[in-house]
C-alpha cells in the first residue's frame, strides 16, 4: 500500500471514513472494530450511521424502514434520505469534524447512490443535485466498500431479526445495488477501497485496518 | 371579475386550487365552504392539506410540526415538506386530478417559498430546483391567499390548541412570512388572488365564492 496522502482529502482536522456494503456484508461489527484500532492509536473518534445518526434523523430513518411504509414514492424516498442526512451533518458529523475527530459512518450518500439510484432507478444528476444541495463540497476522504456476492449477504442478513422496508427487496433489486456500489468505487478509485467481504470477518478485519493506517500514517499532527 | 379562462390553467381534467396564508386566516373554514359550493354544482372535489393529505405525508407532517423537533436543521425542514409533497402528490393529488376531481388543498408550494423561503430565508433558487424536481411541470391552478395583519391571524391561532413547532415561531418570522406570500401573488397575478382575511368569515367566503366561480363558467365539460 501506498503511504500518500490521498488525493480529495478535505482542509480539515478530522477525517470524514464511511462502511459501505449491502444487507449482511458485515459493516456494523467491522464498524467497531475500526473504532477500537483508532482509540488504541489515540485518534478521537465517533462511530454513527446513515439514515440516522440523531435524534431527528433516526426518527426519519424509522419512516424509511417501516415495512407498513411498502409502496413509499421513490422521490419521497430519496427525499427523505437527504433530509435525514442535513440534520446528521448538522447536528453530529460537522461538529465532530470540526473538533478534531475521526467520524466513522455505517453509510453515506454512496448508499443513495447505490439504492436509490442503482436499486430504484432513480436518475443519478438527481442524486448529485441532492448531494450538493445538502452536502456543498463535503465528501467522504476515504470509502470502505465491502463488497460480496448479493446471495450470500441476503443469507447472512435473513438469519437476523424481520426484515426491513429494504430488506424486503428482490434479489435483482440488491444486485442493482451492488452495481450501483461497484460503479461509483471504480470511477474514482483514489478515494475508494474495496474489500472482499465473502472472507472471515478477522480477516477483512485487517485489511480495513490498513486502509485507515495509510490515513493515519499521512494525517498531520503531534497525537497521530 | 373576468370571465375568461385563466392563463397558465393545465390540459387536463381536474383543477387544482391551492388555499394559502398564516396562522388564524381562516384557510379551514373557507376549504369546507368552498367544497359545499362546488358540490351544490355537481363537480367532483376532494380536499386535502399540507404537509400531509395521504398516510405516509401525515407521518411526516408529525416529524415537522412537533414541538420536540425544534432546532431542525432548515435544509432537513425544506427536504421533509417535499418529501411529504411528493407522497401526497403520488397518492392523491395526481391520481384525483386525473379522475377528473378537482382538488382543494390547504397549503402547498407557496408555503414553502413562504415559510421556508421568506420565514427562514433560505435561498428561493433551491426551492424551486426542489418543486421542480418533485413537481415536474405541476403548478396550482388558482392560488387563493388569505391575507391578514400578522397580529390579527396570530390572536386567532393562539385562541385555540397548544401552538405546534410553526406556531411558537416570532412575530417577525410571520411578517416574513406575509411578505413571502404577497410578493409571489404580485409577481404571478393571473395564477392568484388576494382576498382580505380580516373580514368576517361569511363576506371572505363569497369573496372566494366569486373567484371559484370564474373557474367554473371557464371551465369545459357538460356537468359544469
Amino acid at each position: 500500500m501506498s503511504r500518500r496522502r490521498l488525493p480529495g482529502q478535505a482542509d480539515r482536522p478530522g477525517y470524514l471514513i464511511t462502511l459501505e456494503g449491502v444487507e449482511g456484508a458485515g459493516k456494523s461489527t467491522q464498524l467497531a472494530g475500526l473504532a477500537r484500532f483508532l482509540e488504541s492509536q489515540s485518534v478521537p473518534v465517533i462511530t454513527t450511521r446513515e439514515p440516522g445518526g440523531s435524534p431527528i434523523a433516526e426518527r426519519i430513518r424509522a419512516l424509511l424502514l417501516d415495512p407498513a411504509n411498502t409502496g413509499m414514492d421513490e422521490t419521497a424516498e430519496l427525499l427523505l434520505m437527504f433530509a435525514a442526512r442535513a440534520e446528521h451533518l448538522a447536528k453530529r458529523i460537522r461538529p465532530a469534524l470540526a473538533s478534531g475527530a475521526w467520524v466513522l459512518c455505517d453509510r453515506f450518500t454512496d448508499a443513495t447512490y447505490a439504492y436509490q439510484g442503482g436499486g430504484r432507478g432513480i436518475d443519478l444528476g438527481r442524486i448529485g443535485q441532492l448531494e450538493t444541495l445538502v452536502q456543498g463540497a463535503l465528501r467522504p476522504d476515504l470509502v470502505l466498500l465491502l463488497d460480496l456476492p448479493v446471495e450470500i449477504g441476503l443469507a447472512r442478513a435473513r438469519g437476523r431479526a424481520a426484515a426491513d422496508r429494504f430488506e424486503a427487496e428482490t434479489l435483482g433489486f440488491f444486485t442493482a445495488v451492488r452495481d450501483g456500489y461497484r460503479a461509483r468505487a471504480q470511477a474514482d478509485p483514489a478515494r475508494y477501497r474495496v474489500v472482499d467481504a465473502s472472507h472471515p470477518p478477522a480477516v477483512v478485519g485487517e485489511a480495513l485496518r490498513g486502509h485507515i493506517a495509510d490515513l493515519l500514517v499521512a494525517a498531520p499532527g503531534e497525537s497521530r
